[in-house]
């Protein structure tokens, strides 16, 4: 396999879209055209995630007409579905296909667009990534899976519940600062002094879970352009590598020994930090998928980035902020920047890569510039789990 | 890239299923496992395509489940949508990561459950696949789609259309033949004996396609084990190689410039024979996507089999039958076999290997056996087009 970088970068801001999918995968794609300095000629292939199309568009099969609208030609787009895991699927496929030295140049992204369903239809509906035959009867949707994670947390580790539910506000606050500095953020300027009262007090959603401790719906897209290693430098001074990447499957809930310790989330890390030969001590910066508070912390500790039970704490003592031990979602992640759920993947992809830059938004920049950042993203109630690592220098 | 064999294949019966879509998956993986004779723990990923499952089973992600239920482990399983091409992106995609040397054995097909819907709604959300702005307002579906299609068939090579309708007869009665061969076809037995006149005079669906014009709505599933060609003669004496691949994506109808000859359709084709260095002359089997009588005939004038306009007379001449230049559908085809649109590209590779290991149904083995078969899988209105070119020897 050749190493394969990444050199150019899109991401449409976050939120309430007025632009159809199609037109906010192009927009977002055409930046990344643009920031690689590309021909959209020389683009071979497009990997593209999106989950739920066909409910929120009436569209299935939205990557080859955003292939047309992008006037790419008859080149092969492939749309791949695992659910909110969805881009980072596609990234991940894309590296492989260039990788193998099947093409040179590709595009791989992602694009959601949540807001043609009110919220109610929409939770509903994003619980199809649920196992329909046995978590759909009983009614469960992810605000309820994630609370019972967080139920399992507090009896794990002996942590009584109010406690619980005030460190993982600490996670909220976090996120929603970082993300109240980005520009591109669902929740930018919105909720920069947001207090760990504020996010106990806000609506329950499902107990301990607030609606603060919660992400967005959102509309959005992020794409990349990729490049073989040896092409890159052809292209950008700054070309990010793709060193390691990792993907498992989930098992309905009910087959799950424990919900804080998923398998799948343990086992696709792992087999990215082998891919890379890398450890979580060689990770300077992370973008998780926070979709509740407390998936942070159990994304966290699955990584390997503290031990079983102690996210919490570290949180709390600002050990995944700047400056801590491990900065963890310094774009605000999911919480504060919005989860157009099939573009989140690249969208985390996206914010490391700026941050490997020096580009990041002014509060969220790291320093010294990372040189080795990873992203994970979670599909379902664990059924696909997707990470990548990304560094400034080759394998 | 390393070359890439099938080792094993799996395929459920065709038609109306009581099982659900994770359990009819599970049957062809599991039949496909045990004609390779490999052990469930060396299955290293799964690739599946499927289509509409959350519209059918209210369950998006089928991969992961279906990999859960066969109890693979927490191995990556990725779902390929690409509409009624959703398997053959699969596989080809299977295909890649296998010839990269990132996978030695994985397990790629693809399953539909398409009547859980009633015929009408089925027909309005497999429409989805159209372009959703343009195509969808103005009410097609896709047997107007195909109608219009043999309008510009009889227009363009000057066959009125009452004769086009006689011609377009004689695909359904040969599909239909061999269908009635085909023990795991829909309709086994069913239209043995179909004359030409029936066709036409079978009830009309989108003029001038009847309904005997078009395939049926069918649940089903078909799998493979693809294993890097080393590997593959540790499990089988008549590994089939996979020497050829190609995909490629359409526009929006509005901009096709002639609906008998879409770019993706013949792109795609091009892109399989230069892969595996191969001309249309050496293919001597061909499975088509014969989603209506019409498509085949574009299928294989598309794919270099005959000349613009002469693949109908060449039909009623059965140059496309046993013995003729090129045997197509010797299956029974979309038409005679059914299409459970997610699964149709993995069947249509099961029979081209069942030809190709001379265990095809009594009346449609082709003698000799052949050394090279194709497939040509659509999606859409000729939104995703995928080839695949088998061959008895390494490419």
């Amino acid at each position: 396999m050749r190493d394969v970088a990444i050199i150019g970068i899109g991401h449409t801001k976050f939120g309430r879209a007025s632009k159809t999918l199609i037109e906010l995968f192009s927009e977002a794609a055409l930046q990344a055209v643009d920031d690689a300095g590309v021909d959209l000629k020389r683009i071979e292939a497009l990997f593209q995630g999106s989950a739920l199309p066909g409910f929120e568009e009436g569209q299935v099969m939205p990557a080859v007409f955003s292939a047309a609208d992008l006037n790419l030609g008859p080149i092969p787009a492939t749309r791949c579905e695992g659910a909110c895991a969805s881009a980072s699927v596609a990234i991940r496929d894309a590296v492989t296909w260039v990788g193998a030295g099947e093409y040179d140049i590709v595009l791989a992204g992602g694009v959601e667009k949540a807001s043609t369903m009110d919220v109610n239809f929409a939770t509903r509906t994003f619980a199809m990534a649920c196992h329909a035959p046995t978590e759909g009867p009983v009614g469960l949707t992810f605000p309820g899976v994630f609370a019972m994670a967080a139920r399992v947390y507090s009896r794990n580790y002996d942590i009584p519940l109010d406690n619980l539910r005030e460190k993982m506000a600490y996670v909220s606050v976090k996120n929603h600062r970082h993300g109240a500095l980005n520009p591109l953020a669902q929740f930018y300027k919105k909720y920069g002094d947001l207090t760990v009262e504020e996010v106990i007090k806000s609506r329950l959603v499902a107990d301990p879970l607030t609606l603060l401790d919660c992400c967005p719906f959102s509309d959005g897209a992020a794409a990349l352009v990729l490049c073989s290693a040896e092409e890159a430098r052809k292209y950008t001074d700054e070309p990010i590598y793709l060193v390691g990447t990792g993907q498992s499957s989930g098992t309905p809930l009910a087959k799950m020994e424990d919900l804080t310790k998923p398998v799948s989330r343990i086992s696709s890390a792992r087999a990215a930090f082998k891919h890379a030969n890398l450890s979580p001590k060689d990770i300077d910066i992370v973008e998780v998928h926070d979709c509740f508070t407390i998936a942070e912390l159990i994304a966290l500790e699955c990584m390997g980035f503290f031990k079983w039970g102690e996210a919490a704490d570290a949180t709390v003592e600002d050990q995944t902020e700047l400056g801590g031990k491990i900065p963890v979602n310094m774009s605000g992640g999911l919480i504060g920047k919005g989860h157009p759920i099939g573009a989140t993947g690249a969208s985390q992809v996206y914010w490391i890569v700026k941050q490997m830059r020096g580009e990041a938004p002014e509060g969220n920049q790291i320093d010294p510039v990372p040189e080795y950042g990873m992203t994970d993203t979670l599909g379902g109630d664990f059924g696909t789990l997707c990470h990548l690592i990304l560094g400034r220098t080759k394998k």
